[in-house]
């Protein structure tokens, strides 16, 4: 999509780090898979299992491990985690499309609120009053930012995000389309036959380095803060509620529904469509398996899946015992034959 | 978040009822955990178990239940339910943020529309032609209202909501952002090997006192309305297709998905996760815990849970032998071991 | 909702076919239920099952099939296909509402993006650089297109859609308000004790024909295109993840999640809530009920079910063991005690 420039290896290595076979002049301008790359492309390898797909590839260069050094006569860097690389150098290569500097003549910024001049405020984009916003900051057309909102430099809204009044988010933040930051948690108590409201008077605190996937919701706390740490990632379509605590650098895929209260620790790993009880405790490095159904806290780190989830071991063992189940049965019907012609033996 | 004015307790017993113990006179201004609260603040025990918060808080003031009316020496309100007076005090000290009266001059508002004087309308939306707004109505920056819609009296939509043309809300209605009430219901039909749209020409049709969380959605009927009661309180990401029922008071946590058509009882509580199929009945006053599939009609109140759903005595029961499948499958192998002996002896 | 012109019978028989019995100059003016038909309505009978709702109606005229030509005295339309017939009057009564081509003042249209004569561009809609629009599009209010977007012909994006930059759509979409196309996938490497972002330089590539469901999400992909092939039909607050492959005229229920490079053949039919796997292979016109996890490929056309999925055989057997597992364990206690028995005797 993007135009990128070209990049000769030398000059790859040179800010990546890695170690060049074949000719270091050897330029290239885009990353692809080895099948659809072409001469101005680098490939890589993330596995020695699919050293076949470097036969038929027509890339210019391929990035490799140390094990694969071999494995090609293409141009190549050596390095010791070639997704990694690759992600590196896809990076340098598509660096994220800059905005221009500025507040588009379509958009509202109430009083009491400055934009930074390095800062860029797309077309149909609403700022509320005492908004403060870090340096290079950029809303995205369509957004909306309440009263008192802070966004930290360096982040990127994109179109039509929303944050409510009063919540906060840390540098380097990027946060896609139709996300809502800091909508009321879900607090009700019963008065009577109705439900009375509970007002959610505490904010959202989101730290930096936060990516966060489209239309995800992440209510405010009722009391104190609904709080995200630095560096946790998050898919799409996720629903943080009131008062949970995303421990810094977990990743959550999509589809992910945590409850109120719960507090997920550190370096987790929530897979895809996974739900979490309200006020459960997840140890911190936890790895949640997709679609798996957290009913209480976890308090040793593991690998956990199933529905109740369960360690991944308990949870094999099940589901071997589930698929057994006919033969258990065919078992007990042999039984109770064998057992009814001993009882007419004796 | 918002600046509390202060009251003293006599004040807030001569609005919502209770008993004082100790210095009428006292002053607060905002609740708070008994945890976080400070001088200014009133805390409140929800539970007995809860009585050591009270040793170490420093809050000005608690509210309390006749069981605990002597745990703590601090001034305190004593009432029946010390969480739904909470509540109460909550909703006084943080009333919902006002909003100018008024269309901000980048509102759009079509022809044939008569905005009220009290009404509300922020920046950027759009507001069809013959649209319906009560007294007191707010509608956010960047909401679509399409043609012919109403919305009752002292509704709030937040910033950025969508209600298609047609669609009706009642009074005291508060949608969140991102909420899309009236796009069209799933209707296809195989004409040959292709999909022909079935057009969806009911509408949606809200009652009062409704709370609709963030990126909800709600489908226009198929040739009715679809229909949410009075009073229901819906969380974030729910979807509800179309010809969907909610009765009254009914409240629907995160998540939860109710296939078309599915009738859903008054004051039934669902938790969040949680699958309802099409065309189910489920019995007023019915609890789902959450994560459960309804694969069928509830026709008896309860409380129910599991995929698919079962009562709750049910699933406990079946989860207990699920747990002891591998004791059972021991007992098995101990049996067939006794029993082959049994057969060499005879 | 909308006003529907009056057709004759004959007049729909003459574009639609079928037979009529009964007077021909019979005019009805809107479809409708059986049970709440007028003498306006045509109504249809689905099936012979539903016979007896015959008997009560006021519809003008009725839409029934071959079975079912003599269940009614009212004029009648016979045909093969009730309820696709009953589809396509109706599509005749209510086409989608039109929307005055040209360009809202409040909309913004970047340099380079050509707006054709017969579209229409609503309300603080926001079209980047060099997009691309067929004739007759519809952009509704608010809708963010970023640079070099392309939406082929006679496609309608209502309120507040947003398509990242270099997304296409074939003719003819319908894409519903909140839906988000072309975000970032979800795409992080380790790098020692951070996630790295892998950029997504991939786009979407949608296909002709294509609806899309409100708060949906469509990935961009990584290294290629995220790819929805013609005729696919979504419903509400789907997760496509990137590099996914949807089949031609695959319909798929509200609240499924998809996850990264999984491809769904063509003709398929997932329920709602589903959970598919990354990388998992489904084959063309296999169905998934609703509330399925599917861990692996499914190589085989057919019906799957259950979490983790399995063929809807296998399904059923397990369900109906685990049901009675309770039943097993009286058998196995029973067995438990004449063992027993027999020992004591031997």
């Amino acid at each position: 999509m993007a135009k990128a420039k070209k990049y000769r290896l030398a000059q790859i290595v040179e800010r990546l780090g890695g170690e060049i076979i074949g000719n270091p002049l050897t330029a290239v301008s885009q990353v692809a898979t080895l099948e659809n790359a072409g001469p101005q492309h680098i490939g890589f390898l993330s596995h020695s299992k699919f050293r076949k797909q470097l036969a038929g590839t027509r890339a210019g260069a391929v990035i490799v491990g140390r094990a694969d050094v071999d494995a090609t006569d293409l141009p190549r860097i050596v390095c010791d985690n070639p997704y990694l690389y690759f992600a590196k150098v896809s990076s340098l290569f598509n660096p994220p499309p800059a905005a221009s500097p500025g507040v588009h003549p379509t958009a509202v910024v109430e009083r009491g609120t400055r934009i930074p001049a390095s800062a860029s405020v797309g077309a149909g984009a609403y700022i509320g009053r005492s908004v403060k916003l870090g340096k290079g900051v950029i809303i995205g057309a369509g957004c909306y930012l309440g009263d008192a909102v802070e966004i930290g430099a360096a982040s990127r809204l994109h179109a039509r995000v929303t944050v409510y009044a009063g919540c906060r988010l840390g540098e380097r933040a990027l946060v896609h389309s139709g996300v809502v930051i800091g909508a009321d948690g879900f607090g009700i108590a019963l008065d009577g036959d109705r439900w009375f409201k509970i007002p959610q008077i505490g904010g959202v605190l989101i730290g930096s380095d936060v990516e966060i996937g489209a239309n995800t919701c992440i209510d405010r706390g009722a009391l104190e803060d609904t709080v995200i740490e630095d560096g946790v990632k998050m898919d799409n379509l996720i629903h943080i509620a009131h008062n949970v605590r995303v421990g810094a650098h977990t990743a959550i895929a999509g589809c992910v529904g945590i409850a109120g209260s719960a507090h997920i620790g550190e370096r987790c790993m929530i897979g895809g469509g996974t739900n979490i009880t309200g006020h459960a405790d997840i140890a911190a490095r936890t790895i949640i398996h997709g679609a798996t159904v957290v009913t209480k806290s976890i308090r040793t780190a593991g690998t956990y899946g199933g529905n109740p989830a369960e360690d991944s071991r308990s949870w094999a063992k099940h589901m071997a015992l589930l698929r057994n189940l006919d033969s258990l049965l065919e078992r007990l019907r042999n039984i109770e034959q064998r057992l009814s012609t001993q009882e007419k033996k004796t």
